[in-house]
């Protein structure tokens, strides 16, 4: 008899926070005038529910290691995550009612200015593979009692990147994940593609692995025991719920035309009168038990020095191992290739830290936003070409404020026979296009090691560019690379005539070509730019002073968005450094294949070119 | 009895067949001293009954309208292509040991260089989605009889990318479409996800909507009974292939450590004394039936014209419109966004050549790689900011020599309240880091219209960047606007004191500024540079000439790698224009929600900005 009582409060419970849900949802997207109120209608019971009933959670304490994390991968929902927020007493009505305004938190999606959220979403098919991520991390190395709860849309189910995230729950087995989709029929333009087809929906997710638990969305007590079960389950779950998009409002259930559109007042008053009173309240939500991470060693890291010919993805590797052997919060993910970009090296020292991510980079790029999430410190790698794979995911995690660190090996059409499908030729000028970006890109084993070590502590989005060549070692292991310095190699007194802008294996061939010049009497100053973003203005600036403005800037990169295009925006942007001389030797035509000295020479970018580029200079 | 002895015939020109691709595989990849041809002999079994038995393909006109089409989706087993064309008779001996040198067409991965390839891969994951282009262009509007057959690594599953294409090829119903899964066990550096789980890769690609057949990849007579049955099918199939890694020789035979490894002549005479004697042959391939693709009208593009103000990407969907009225050969691919990017005007003019990808960017994109395969014209789009999840596809459509057009609607801070995860801030830099790519960027309809017109006949991959907001007409309807140009749009005369060069919704922003400070007595010429690649250089040195290098860019896009370093690359290559005082008014901190007007006033890149840094530099 209690317990019938207890069932029946809790079910009024969750009406009600539904209720509100709807109510604020409609209201804080009608005050801004835009926003997706339907999207937050079909999901509202679902987030209720979990929400009073499952969530564990403390919203005074969003940084407690032992909360739950909860991702709205469709973000567009964002009314619903506010109303949310509004109803655990986390914002207060007034802010709810800035939703989507000039400096308001509240942005159209939601970003972790707000404390409460983990990750921006807003692209779509994103938060369930960083939901991955945060699932991996707190089964190991966390151990953590944690459990994530994805809400997805079930458009996004079209995006790959979604069955790659499906994939790894399944073949990690991780049961403190759950994806919940909202299975409301109707995208952005119309029905989606597989509409209401709940046994299609159920067949490829068991395939792939997860339980597959199909409900009434709308039904609280099945939505109530499919979170239990989800919680209690051995494996990981997706809740497939069978939504209305805009239910509870007549005019909007289950209609075209409302994606993405708030009511009018005129609407929002109807809809209000039909979803009735709903007394602002505040929701009790669980919090979660006492719980603290395991203690993270941080010792001095003891990295590898180099005096013979090393390729710098090897030195990225035994840096990430003298990393991973110091530190206890780096985890290496990796989308296997890991004996070609060296991650292998770290698995070998902590293979409980190193994630195989097979050939999926997005869901490797997802799974490492995830895992900074809770703290860990994480490298992912692969060929430089294939980051490109993930470059929404990447973007994304700016918009995140994320911590990543990047390695893409391979770069370049020094890489030889492979041939350009192989080659990174683009890296640059994307990483560079990345809000608040490192990028590095050392020549020798010792810069790499010493570049690898200052990325742990690097905030926002770095990348490393690597070499599959082995370069010859220029430095000697006790000197340092700060990050945004850059090196003289060559010259560098005031009589220098030519400067060569450089970095990576294209600085040997600058080497190269510099000591042929001083057999002719031209003086070059050769600058190894390790550091393309951000880069040193100061040194470039000098540079050009002392030699009129002549400079030869030669990179492994096409033309566009390299080191070239960086270097003329620090100069210009410095102003004052006087008229140029430039050219820039870059990758012009599509490469094919041959041997890296081959192909150097192919794209005008080895040591003759540039002794030809100096000399018309030097006239 | 008759049918015995044929049939034994058959089998025995496999056999002799597949002999020798494993035979030329391991010349070809020796003879270079690298490349894969473990991976080319576990599929050898595959490609030679394919070759020998079912396709449908003139190796003397591989522009035959009516071949078959054949794509190595695990473009790392080139041995076996060029075995295969070898075998064919398309290529001879002694082009076959060329592989991997310079120079020659055998490059490490299959390129269209050969007249046989229809697309370059080498990227996993992106053959398939591509097949799936063909197929759909055969469906309609071709109505062709060609089949497509793909043969797929395991390795590559682990990419969402492949499962985006099955999702296609299921729900689009492409009977006329095969995966041959070659189910190897092994990737790079190890066993893959699956192994040999035959159950679970028929379960997955069932429950995606294929029919599957799983077979011993290394029994000939299955997979002849395999490809009939896939040929005659009424929906695609997925052909899953358990095989061995290295199969046919000993000491390859599932071994791990061989990836990517040739073997050294030893070895390769061990391998070759194993596999016996295979006299040098050429196998009879089925030429296809007779077949003319329907005539494509080509008329008169009748464009609308604009006096009122328009959102470009309204202009561009009404451009696309009438291209689709005037020609047949034009067709439109969009990821459930065509009512926000406009391809729906499109749709509604010419719904049989629409094709509604849903949220699958990467599909999308090598849909249109594979449409124009056979001759078709796309046109593909989605907001700017989601085409970063098709980067790694939109690079390889370069490699693979591809002619598609891109169009990235709700550009910029300036789409306002949606947010950043919404706008894109690194779309110019991502693309202008394609290999001749074409970038275009219009600030008014008309401008947009004839733009989008030209990309029709534009070869390479070109993009045009749309605007959310409506913006004012400048431009009379007979202007005309050439790829490459500009338009100077105030000042213009030799007494300019500063210019001012921008693109996009920033126009209007610009044309504000000069018109204030023409009340203030300082000329300002603003140039329209509404092809950011090419860019204008002649007019960017006369601009520089006339100010004596005062030149302010303004751009709603990050700072690097969009119109500023355009603008400094084209004046650098140049050269001869002097010193710069340059200012560069770009999005530089992480944008929020806001209306548009603010937004771009928060990014410093308003009216009032640009007239503070012309202030500056005038002084």
């Amino acid at each position: 008899m209690a317990t019938v009582t207890e069932a029946a409060t809790r079910l009024d419970t969750y009406r009600d926070l539904a209720r509100q849900l709807r109510v604020d949802s409609i209201r804080c997207s009608t005050a801004a005038g835009s926003g997706h109120p339907t999207s937050s209608l079909s999901a509202a019971d679902l987030i209720a529910v979990l929400l009073a009933g499952h969530l564990r959670y403390d919203f005074a304490n969003p940084r407690d290691p032992a909360n739950d994390h909860l991702i709205f991968s469709k973000g567009h929902a964002s009314p619903l995550v506010y109303a949310m927020l509004r109803a655990a007493g986390a914002i207060d009505d007034d802010e709810l009612l800035t939703f989507r305004k000039l400096g308001s938190r509240l942005e159209g999606h939601p970003t972790p200015i707000l404390p409460w959220i983990d990750v921006a979403t807003g692209s779509l098919g994103q938060g369930l593979p960083i939901g991955v991520g945060i699932a991996l991390a707190g089964k190991r190395p966390l151990g953590a009692p944690y459990h994530v709860w994805v809400l997805c849309g079930d458009s996004e189910t079209a995006e790959g990147s979604v069955w790659e995230a499906f994939d790894h729950a399944g073949h990690e087995g991780l049961s403190n994940l759950t994806a919940i989709v909202d299975v409301n029929r109707l995208g952005q333009r119309g029905p989606t593609e597989l509409e209401w087809n709940m046994d299609a929906y159920a067949a490829r997710v068991r395939a792939f692995g997860l339980d597959a638990i199909v409900i009434d969305g709308h039904d609280l007590a099945e939505i109530d025991d499919a979170y239990s079960r989800a919680r209690g389950a051995e494996r990981p779950t997706a809740i497939l719920a069978k939504t209305v998009k805009g239910k509870g409002v007549s005019f909007l259930e289950n209609k075209e035309g409302w994606h993405g559109r708030a009511l009018d007042p005129e609407q929002a008053r109807q809809a209000l009168a039909e979803l009735g009173q709903s007394p602002a309240r505040t929701f009790a939500v669980t919090r979660p038990g006492r719980w603290e991470p395991p203690v993270m060693r941080k010792g001095p890291v003891a990295l590898k020095t180099y005096a013979e010919p090393v390729a710098t993805r090897k030195a990225y590797g035994e840096a990430l191992a003298a990393l991973g052997a110091a530190r206890g919060d780096v985890v290496v993910l990796d989308a296997e290739v890991s004996n070609s970009t060296h991650a292998e090296d770290f698995k070998k020292t902590a293979p409980e830290r190193f994630f195989e991510m097979y050939i999926a980079e997005q869901q490797m790029v997802a799974a490492a936003v995830g895992m900074q999430v809770v703290g860990l410190v994480p490298f992912a790698s692969t060929f430089a070409a294939f980051l490109t794979r993930a470059y929404d995911f990447i973007r994304m995690a700016a918009v995140s404020r994320a911590r990543i660190r990047l390695s893409g090996s391979h770069a370049g059409v020094s890489i030889g026979e492979d041939g350009p499908s192989q080659m990174a030729l683009e890296d640059l000028a994307m990483m560079r296009a990345v809000h608040g970006s490192t990028v590095l890109y050392p020549c020798e084993g010792n810069q790499a090691a010493k570049l690898v070590a200052q990325m742990a502590d690097r905030p926002g989005i770095s990348y490393i560019r690597t070499t599959r060549e082995k370069t010859p070692v220029i430095y000697d292991p006790r000197a340092e690379f700060p990050i945004g310095g850059s090196k003289v190699v060559r010259g560098g007194s005031g009589t220098d005539r030519v400067a060569i802008v450089t970095a990576g294996i294209t600085v040997h061939e600058a080497i190269k070509a510099a000591d042929a010049l001083a057999n002719e009497n031209i003086a070059v100053r050769v600058i190894d730019a390790y550091t393309v973003k951000p880069i040193d203005a100061a040194a470039l600036a000098e540079a050009a002073r002392v030699t009129g403005g002549r400079i030869v800037v030669v990179e492994d990169h096409w033309v566009e968005g390299g080191i070239g295009d960086a270097v003329l925006a620090a100069l210009a942007e410095k102003g004052g450094v006087g008229e140029l001389r430039y050219r820039h030797l870059a990758v012009r035509e599509m490469p094919g294949s041959g041997k890296p000295a081959e192909l150097l020479a192919a794209a005008g970018i080895d040591a003759a070119h540039i002794v030809a580029a100096v000399r018309e200079l030097a006239r």
